[in-house]
Parts: C-alpha cells; sequence; structure tokens
C-alpha cells in the first residue's frame, strides 16, 4: 500500500502481515528501540497472537484495564430473564460501586423491565442527478423496485436482511436509508458491503448516474438526531417502579427529589442543546463495550437516548431509560476475542442467537447508572462517594 | 452502603475493599461458580492488583484488548515536535492500517502542524432564587465576587485554577460556568470539589438560597453545541498541507475530490442534525483514549469537532481538525497504572508537564483518520478496505 | 370565559364577540382613551370587520405593511408554470431588489425547477403506559388498528386524508406521528381534531389509558431535527444550472466563490450548532407568508432547510434549495381576508387545487434569495447594498 | 443594477427609485394588467408612499392584517412597569383570546416581573490564514488590539458600543464575535458596517490577509444553539408566581398538572432534537413583531427560549420564560412608519430609550401565552378552544 519513501521508517512489515507471536514481539522490541521504553505489561498478552487477525493490524501486544463486576442485576427482559452479575471495565474509580448501587436497588425493587422497540442497522448512500427533476424522479420511483434491491442486498450476505429503504430529498441529490435486520452482527461492514451492491444495481438500471456509499446520513460513531428519529441498531426500553420506601433506604432521596434533578438537568442539558438527556450513559457504555468486545467507539450514538423519571400517584417513581442506537453484538468484531468471550459468556451471551438478550441486559445496566447519579445529585452526596472511591483524592492531586 | 437484604446475593465483600491478590482471586472464583464460565483470560491480569484501587471496585482481573500502532507520524506542534509511533487499541479491522497510511502520508507531506487555542476544564453548577428578579440580581453581582471565589475554590485544589465565571439566565435560576485551568489532569473531580467550595461560600454569604453542584450544561461526558462554543478541556487544533502529488499518490484521489467527499459527507450531517462534521473522529479517539489510559467515556464530548478541507488557488490541498473538547490527562484516572503508562510513555508524554503534548499528537493522530477515510470514501476503495483487513469477510459472517 | 374581577379592567366585551364596524370602532376609541395614543392608521381598515371572525379576537382595526414586489421568476414546477411577479411584504430595506435580483438573473438562466416530494402534515400525540412492557406492546400492535384510525380519524373532517402512523418508543409512552394529506389548508387544526379522535378511539377499546393530543414532537413552529427527518407541510425542492457567464455577468461573483462562500458559512452554521444551512430563508418566507396570508409564526418550522452549491466539470454552477417544512395555504386560515387574497391572486393561486403550485414558488423565490445573498458576501457587496437600499445609512441612526 | 435583456419583462423602473404616490399606482396598474388581478385592497394603503423608501423596495401599496388588543398584563420589570393592553396582528383565530387569558390571570396574580440580562448583538466575521499555526497566533493576540478595534468600529455609528470580542479556533480560520451595544436599534447593519471596519483595521495592519464579514455563526435570523450559549440582541426573563387556587380559578388546572405538561412535552422537545422549549413563542412574537414593525424574520431566533415551570414547596407555581435572543428595536427598521408607531406608542415604546421597555413587555407577553397554553394541554380544552374561536370549525373547510 505504501511507497517506497527513503527517511521515512515505516512500522516493520512482515509476512502474511505479521501475526505470529515472534513477528508480534519482534514489532514490539522494534518500538522498545525507537521509543526508548520498556514495554513489559504490552507484551504482557494473553490474547493468542493470531487471533488478532483481523481486529488489528501491526500489533505489539494488548492493553489491559482493570475488570470490576456489579450486581445483582434483576431483570425482566423478554430476552434477558433473571439476575445477572455485570462486568465492567473501567479505571474511574467510583463507577462500578455507582452501578452496583443501582442494581441492587432496583432488584430489591422488583428488577427492571426491558423491550426491544426495533432491531436494524442502516446505511445512508447519496445518489445524485442532473438536476432537482431527476432526483425527484428518482426517490418516487426507487421503492417500487424494493425487491430487486433487497435480492442485490442480501446476495452478499447470509445474515443480512433488508427491509425497507427511505429516500430524502437533498437538493439534486436523494439520500436513501437502507434498513437492515443484521442478527447478532453489529453488521456494519456487512450492510456497507449489501449496499454498495444494491446501488451497483440501481446504477446498472439506469435510475441513477453515480452514488456514494457514505453520506453521513446514518450516524455510525456519532451523535445526532436522526438516531432519535429512526433509530439505528438496537432500540431498546428499560423501565422499572421504584417505591418510595426502597429508594429513600437505599438512595437517602425521595422521589420528588429525583423528579426535580430531572428537572433541573434537563433544563441544563437544554441550554447546552444537548441531543436527548441523560446523566451517564457514557460511562455505563463504555465500561460494558469494553468490557464485553463492543466496537468501543459505537458509544458515540449509542450515549444518545433519555432518561425519564415520573412520581405516579401512590408517590412512588417509575424510572425508565430509551436508547435509540444500541449497536450492539454477541458474534463478529471483537465479541470473540480474548477476555470479551468470557466476559460475554459471564451474562449467557456469547455466540449467536444473544444479541437481543445483551440489549436488554446492557439497558437495565443504564438504568442503574442512571438513578444511583441522580440520587448522588439529589442527595448531594456525589462529592463525598468520589472522595471515598475515586482516585481524585488529596493526596493524589489536589 | 447496602442495606442487609436476605435473598438478593451482593458481590463478595472483603475487608479494605478487597484489592489484594487473593481477594481478587476469591471474587473471581465466586463469580466463575455463579456465572458457570470459567474466566482464565480475565484472570491472566499483569496488572498489580493493589494498584486498581481508586480506579475500579470489586476487580476481578482484567480486560485486554489488542494493541497496534501507527506511524510514523511528524508533529510540528508547539508542545509536540518530532515523529512519533502512536498506540491503538482496538478490535476494528483495518483501523490502525487506515490511521497509518493517513500518518504516513502526512508525514511525507511535511507533517502536521497543531496548536492549542484554550486549555480549560468546565463545571456548571446551577444556583435556584425565589423569582427571576433576585436571580437577574444574582447574575449581574456575581463577577464582582470573583476573586472571593477563585480563593475558595483553589483551596480544595493544589492544581486547578479557577480562571473566569460565566453565569447564564435561567429562568428564576442562574447556571454558571465555573473554567479552570487544571494542568496536567483531566481534572473533573478536582473541579467539582473546588467548584462545590466556591458554591458554599455563596451560599454562607448569602447571594443564593441553593445549588446543585451539576445543571449538565458543562456536558461532561455528552455531545453538545456547548462544547463548540465555550470548550471544554484543551482546544486544539491540527492542520496540514498537502502537495496534490502527494495526496494522489498515497491516496489515489485529487485534492478536490477530497473537497467533493466533504461537501457531500457535511450535506448528510447537516440532514442527521449531528453537532459538528467529521468522518470518524469517535474512532480514533477510543483507541487512543483506550491505549493511553484516558477517561474512555469522554469520547462522547471529545469526539464533537469539524474536519474541513479547502483546495488552494495552487491545486493542493489543506486539511485540519478543530477539537473543542479534548479532555486528556497525563496524570491521574487511569494513566498511571498498567499498559496505559507504558503507551503514555512511547509517545514521551507520561506523567506531569505533558498534556499539551499528547493534545498535539492526538489531534494530528486524527488528522490522518480523517484523510484516510475521506480518501477511501473519494477513491471508492472503502469496502475493498474493509474485505482486505477486516474481520468482516464471507468466511466469517457474512 | 373570565371571572369578574373588580380592579382589573378587561377589553370591552361585546354581544356576539364584537366584530360589527361600530363594536370594533367602539374597541379602538377605549383603547385610545386608556393608552392616551390615537389610531388612525389602525383605524384606517380596508378589511370589512365580520370577516375578522376566526382571525382575531378584540380586533381595533388592522395593521399596514409595505408590499414590494419582485419578478420576473419563470419557475419551471409541475404545478407551477410560468413567469411570476411575487408580493413580498416587509419593512427591511433591500429585501425586496436582493430578491429581484436572483429572480432575474434565474429567470434568464432558463428558470428555476420546482418539485414535491412529500405532502402532509403530523401531529404527534403521546400514550401512556404503567411501564414500559405495556408501552412496547401497544407501539408493535398500533399499526394493526391502521384502518379503524383512520375511519375514525376522518370522520372529522372532509378534507384530511390519515396515511400513516408512526410510533416511537419513549420510556413508558409511546408518541405516534399521525401523518396526514391536508389538501390545500396548512390543516394544523384540522389535523388535531382528527388525531384527537382517533386518540379517543384507542382509549376506548382499551389499547392505551390515556393520552395528550400534544407532545411536541411535530415541532409546529418550531425548528427541529425532526422537521428533517420527516416532513412536516410541503416538502419541496427548487434548483437550478446557472451558467458561469450569466452568474458573473448578473452576480459579479464566479461559481467557485459561491461555492467558497457555502464553505465557509456552512462551517459557521457547524459551529453555531444550527439546523440545517441557508443564508436567510426567513426573510423571504416571512415576507411572503405575511403578503399571501400564511400562518407567519409557521417560519419557524418552514425556515429550516438546506441550501447547497455544487460547480459542475463544465464550470456552471448548480443552486438548490431544500425545505423539508413549508406548511402553507391557499384555504383557510387568513389566506380568504383582505389583502391576502389578492397576493395569492397575483400568482394564480388563491382558493383549492394550489397549495402544491404555492409552494414550488415559495421554494423558487426562496432560491433566488439565497443566490443573491451568497453572491453579495461572495462579492463583497454587502455592505454597499444595504447603504444603498436601508434605512440604515448614517444620517438615519448610525 | 440588471443589464439590459430583451425577452425579460421587468418591473418598471421609475426615476428616483418610484416612491411617489403616482408612481406606486402606475407599478401597481402595471401589476394587474400583468396579473390579471384587480387589486383594490393593497391600493387601500394608509402608508405615505414616500415613508416607504429605505423600508421596500418595488412598492405597489401594503398589505393589511387584522389587529387584536390583549390585556390587562400588568409588567413589573426594571423598564416596564403598569399595565399593558397589548396589539397582536394575527390571522390565527383563538390566538389572541388565548394570550389574552394568560395576561388576565398573570395580572391577577400579582403581575409579570421582567429583568433583562444582557443587551447586544453580534457579528462574527471570519478570518482566514496560511494555515492553523498562523490562526492560533491570530486568535491569541487579537483581543490585545481591542481598543484599536473599539475605536475603528465605532467610528461608522452614532449609537453602536463595541464592548468585547471573542475569537473561536476553526481550523485555519478564526470567526471573530463582535459583540455591541445598538442601544434602542436591531442594530445588524448599524453593527455589519463597524465590524467590516473594524475587519479593515486588521488587514490594514497585516493581522490577516483576508476576511468574510459573515460566517453564519452570529445566527441572525436562524435558530442555533448558539443564541444560548451567547445571547443575541435582548437576553431577557419574565416570571410569575401563580397561585394554585388562581391558576385553577382561571385555567381549571393544578400546578401539578402545568408541571406535569411540562415534562411530557419536554421529552418532545428532546426527542424532535428541537432547540430549547417553549409551547409557542413563535406565535406570540410573530403577531407582536408584525404590530409593532419589527423585523418579523427574527422571529427565527427571538423564538430560541426556555419555558419553565416548578411547583413550589407551598402548592403554587412558577412559571418563567428565558429568551436569550430578542432581537427589537424602538427606532430603525419598520418601527417608525405607518401603524407600527401607533402600536408602539400603544405600550409607550415609540421612539428612542424604548427598547429595553418593549423587551420586558414582549417577554411578559409569551409568559401569559405560554401558561394558556400549557393549561390548555393540561385541562384538555384546546380543541374545544380551537373550534369556539378558530376559523378552522366544520363549516369551513372541516
Amino acid at each position: 500500500m505504501m511507497v517506497d519513501d527513503p527517511g521515512i521508517e515505516l512500522v516493520p512489515r512482515f509476512k502474511d502481515q505479521g501475526y505470529s507471536p515472534d513477528q508480534v514481539r519482534e514489532r514490539r522490541e522494534w518500538l522498545e528501540r525507537k521509543a526508548g521504553v520498556p514495554l513489559p505489561l504490552v507484551g504482557a498478552c494473553a490474547i493468542p497472537t493470531e487471533q488478532m487477525r483481523g481486529n488489528v493490524e501491526n500489533p505489539v501486544g494488548s492493553v489491559q484495564m482493570p475488570l470490576g463486576i456489579a450486581g445483582p442485576l434483576l431483570v425482566n427482559g423478554e430476552h434477558a430473564q433473571g439476575t445477572f452479575y455485570v462486568p465492567l471495565a473501567t479505571t474511574e474509580g467510583a463507577l462500578v460501586r455507582s452501578y452496583e448501587r443501582g442494581m441492587v436497588m432496583l432488584t430489591r425493587a422488583g428488577g427492571v423491565t426491558a423491550r426491544l422497540h426495533a432491531d436494524q442497522n442502516v446505511v445512508s448512500p447519496v445518489f445524485s442527478f442532473a438536476g432537482v427533476a431527476e432526483a425527484a424522479r428518482f426517490a418516487a420511483e426507487l421503492p417500487s423496485h424494493f425487491d430487486a434491491l433487497r435480492a442485490e442486498a442480501e446476495s452478499t450476505t447470509r445474515h443480512g436482511r433488508l427491509h425497507r429503504v427511505e429516500p430524502r430529498a437533498s437538493g439534486r441529490a436523494v439520500i436513501v436509508n437502507f434498513y437492515y435486520h443484521t442478527a447478532d452482527a453489529q453488521g456494519m461492514n456487512m450492510i456497507v458491503k449489501a449496499t454498495e451492491r444494491a446501488a451497483q444495481w440501481i446504477l446498472a438500471n439506469g435510475l441513477a448516474p453515480r452514488f456514494r456509499v457514505f453520506s453521513g446520513l446514518s450516524s455510525e460513531k456519532r451523535a445526532s438526531g436522526f438516531l432519535l428519529a429512526g433509530g439505528k441498531g438496537k432500540t431498546v426500553v428499560a423501565g422499572a417502579r421504584v417505591p418510595a420506601a426502597t429508594l429513600e433506604s437505599y438512595m437517602r432521596v425521595t422521589p420528588r427529589q429525583i423528579a426535580d434533578v430531572w428537572h433541573d438537568t434537563v433544563v441544563g442539558h437544554l441550554q447546552a442543546n444537548a441531543i436527548g438527556f441523560n446523566a451517564h450513559y457514557a460511562n455505563g457504555l463504555t465500561a460494558l463495550f469494553i468490557a464485553c468486545g463492543q466496537d468501543v467507539a459505537n458509544v458515540a450514538n449509542a450515549a444518545v437516548g433519555i432518561t425519564d423519571y415520573e412520581v405516579d400517584g401512590d408517590g412512588d417513581l417509575y424510572a425508565s431509560v430509551t436508547l435509540p442506537s444500541l449497536t450492539i453484538a454477541t458474534i463478529g468484531g471483537g465479541t470473540g476475542i480474548g477476555t470479551s468471550r468470557e466476559c460475554l459468556a459471564m451474562l449467557g451471551c456469547s455466540g449467536a442467537g444473544h444479541a437481543p438478550k445483551l440489549a436488554e441486559i446492557f439497558a437495565a445496566t443504564l438504568l442503574a447508572g442512571e438513578l444511583s447519579m441522580a440520587a448522588a445529585i439529589g442527595s448531594g452526596e456525589f462529592v463525598a462517594a468520589h472522595e471515598t472511591y475515586g482516585r481524585n483524592r488529596p493526596s493524589d492531586h489536589a
């Protein structure tokens, strides 16, 4: 791929890309010399190096991140049913304790109900035309070709299923959202390839003169309003009724205080022009995604969602999280290698058939984290908790 | 923290929170029994367990993620000067190769210029009043108390420096942005604590009747317009002039084709109602943050930014990334433990004094990734590249 | 409606709400006494006062705003075909001249092509449930009741047609977008009433325990990402190819300079976290809506859209506007009274059957305004033009 | 300005632009012939035609819109103190009645408190450089030239006062927000001209090689997050405590029901990815702006804001509106001509010195509208009210 360039020292190249243990070691030693630092922990890699092929290039070892567990978390889903101890990979002190606190309370309150509203992934190529009239004709006509588009798209994949196409006007171009069911894979590469095939068919049949497979609309790995509007990945909701007494006993706040925190911080989000509203989905999602071999960059889209609280007539709290874009997998990507497989197995979610279950567990976990954070703010204990558990103690670097 | 609750089996509790090797092993063995799965790789933990204190609770071992390196990357910063080989922890096939491709080309083109525009972090407590008149009076008067606020805030920290407060009207409340310089720490816990102290002073002096230390405005770990408006963490820009011949030789696209990709995908972002514009900061940031012991959840805010391309009069390309909210650290958090310290050391960025340098290297890395992605889209090679390097090959799960 | 309240002097009440000429005069005279100011121009009202019933309460006369005309504007639409002189009601100096300049150039370039992509309006009631499971069941089941929902909804209206319902997960609630075709009416009141009827049917049949007819999602009279995602009102696109020579002759800029203005100001919009991108749709829409009896508050949603420019291979400019939410009417509201009817008639758009035509003319008008503004920025003439035509001359109030 | 173009029939040109009564009539008669429609109401223009110069080009007469009044509205502002009857120009049935209902209740509850937090307007030119290093240097250095910038800018205006400049990083460009106090003028033209002068000084002194006076960041006439972050025009807040008994007596809802409507519709706004939150500022603002000779297109920015409700410990409601971008004027633009001057005079706001007072009255008016709408939703009376007062009755076009 690289042209020869004297004066620029490339990372060493190896036959077959260099995934053997010796090649990885050799590359690491080269790096140690170049950087002038020893890398013993990077070298203490428990992942068989050949397993890294397809997941990373130029491997030199592995990084390690502490793994804590939080639970018990009782989930009453359609796919996840039972009590779980959830793996969280993090270096942020107090995070595991905070999620655990929410989980224990929710379990004590009867558990978390979770439901999948949609299960799809989307690619949004853009087709360009000579003028707006041609674009409008294409947008109007495209849905009539759905069967052919599906046949083309699905010819490239055993698991992806195209279930609808939605054209959107954009000047003399038309962006088309291709929505797929991707089974237990995150599926982005799969459906990009399928969509490219379908787009080629569109060109071959004279429906459009040119296209790009990416327009950016589908919002892979970024926050956007589109994610709320259409969903991307699993759209999953989790909720729980928390009796006032349970909340006060575990969290030292009342349902009304939680609702007041919601009010005040929703206003803050509106002032910030944020997308959606939640206290810290990104914290829980990151820890779950790293532990379970998900594509961690997908946190950028998955962290978009809405946490909600209502005080019911009887004074109890109803709490929920709505996640329109939980792009997760139990096969493919990093799910099968190293510690990821073990973490998925902990949850009974390793391999095919388990992605919906994983989605419900993740949603329930986030609900626990939201409640714990809201309660810490409502009770004024947030700073104190971080003093106790976090690394940010005076003796460290205050 | 938990009340005793028969019927709910908590994660085992230990004296002193359980960070000794035996306690971690004992907790892991308990989990293996509960979950019915062996966890040998989680147990193959190279991080001394006692080092995990302050970074995780209920530890059971560690997760491992493949580490690849990409380079050389020539950076002409104010703080980072020289050629770097950059550690990227990922399981997304083709990512390292893609960033490397951009780095080699940028290095060949003379390197990346990087500059820090601002270096601060922000907390935004909300103060509430009986009515809008009282709130307005407070907002008008608060800046006159800056010296006292600074003295209070800085009394809690050796490194944090309060440099301005900005009140914002919000009904009968006033949200106040407290902006700090946090030296080489990410600093969020530090400045929350400092701000709480300052807010207590405000109450004690009768300026406001109540407050919450979090309003959500400051957008820690979320995407928002606020991040672009005010900055949070390092505001850093990286740019490079790429001669047309260099671009075409390495990337098989012309500057105008890159500009056309920008045009088309900016429209897609506008259609998506996304925040800012970039191809995939989240990919690079996640891989960097995991490798270098950053708080990975901060990717949610750090991935907000704007990538820009212009074709100059001489036909060359000018490419840049603007990152308003790069919340990173070289001390504190996860930076000092395990493989993180080694990855930071690779870049000459371990410990105090190096956060600005790290920011410039990160920004330059993202520029490489943006160019590589834009070129792959512009040349139509994106799908082919992922077929070659990614795990998403037909034999896997297509 | 008001309880009797001594000490608060209400606006005078009249029999039958007071729309006779005498009653309007009497009310105006009361106001002149209360305010201590004569209102001769308000009283110089040419609208028959009885015609105001249903459009305003407590009438005291009318306001007058200058009306200018801009043209010729050649439109090649599906519904609008021919040359138009467009009425613009405004007090902003230079606005009419600016739009006229764009219209003349576009006409000279062969005219504006316009196309309607969608024609619908939407109400988004929210249905609430005991928990997330019940909400998910409702969302899954609702589409199967579409025929009944349509029958109920359409029983309240002669013109509204329900064509789809789209449930959206929202915690233990479900927001349902009811999409209607509203013929030539703006139709908001019509479809709110129809939706309320359908929602009552949902309750009566035990599908949901409670609802609100407004959730805010449908974004009536506000800017939002939702408008781009789904459309509201007419979704209309207008475009034109402008030869480089024509552009330079009329506007003293090159196509590339226009594209550069687009680039620079799109970045500004991204920095602002604005919705969509355009130079000043609000200016043109406001002037059109006031002239033509539209609900002017709908400018808040209608001004969301995307202006785009591309320089083609032959060096010509292709310019377009995309309007996802042009909520307009040729019947109902203010379209039939006073000067509005005359302004609509000028365009051949008064009365039933003409709303699509009006949409195409409005879109073409906006394109003219966008080009004129972009050219003024690109050529550096903006300030000078406002000095010449605007009220903001030094002698006024500089 | 137009080149001669046979075959395109321009709107007739007159000496001195054609503002005499005869010229306006002649132009109107030409239009009547071209369009084939009589325009008697457009011709029934009470505005002296010569007064239109500087406010419109190619005048043919005026449009008339019904004017209703709502009140009494008791305002306890710093600038507005007393009881007002507010002019609202609209064709939307029920709007005046709805605002009046809220005003009477608020007056009965003791009136509306209003406060101005900021009073400024902003232009945001963009300065471009060879690379990011040069841009960063400029951004760092610019504030040191503030005195010179102010002198240049203020040399072009008698009323505008530059009070700060804020550079923002944007790749190899720097957008600079120039914030001005514009006294009683909306001031956009004034400060664009002043900023152009200051920018020319920057170029002349070699600080930057080129600039555009508009970047789009300042968000004139568009909705954006920037408006909340920095303010543009008057930033004004209005609030009122409404006793539960008063609310229930006038509106048939409880404070808690109002808060519940807020909750439900805030979630809808979050789902819509709207900016800020309010029920219908656009309605009130449009009616006020048209009546009072404001630049109606500014509703696009002015309608961004946040309505808030809280139930206090004693069970009463506290309601507020926060308007970050109320761009209004009492001099210049359309404020001095025709009916506008009379409407401003009704409020004691015509001419210099009254813009802050007008801002407070407008904010109080919006609060009345928000409460009335929220109550109508909360009590389920919304549809019924529109059946009674609106034009949308079955006999019209249902």
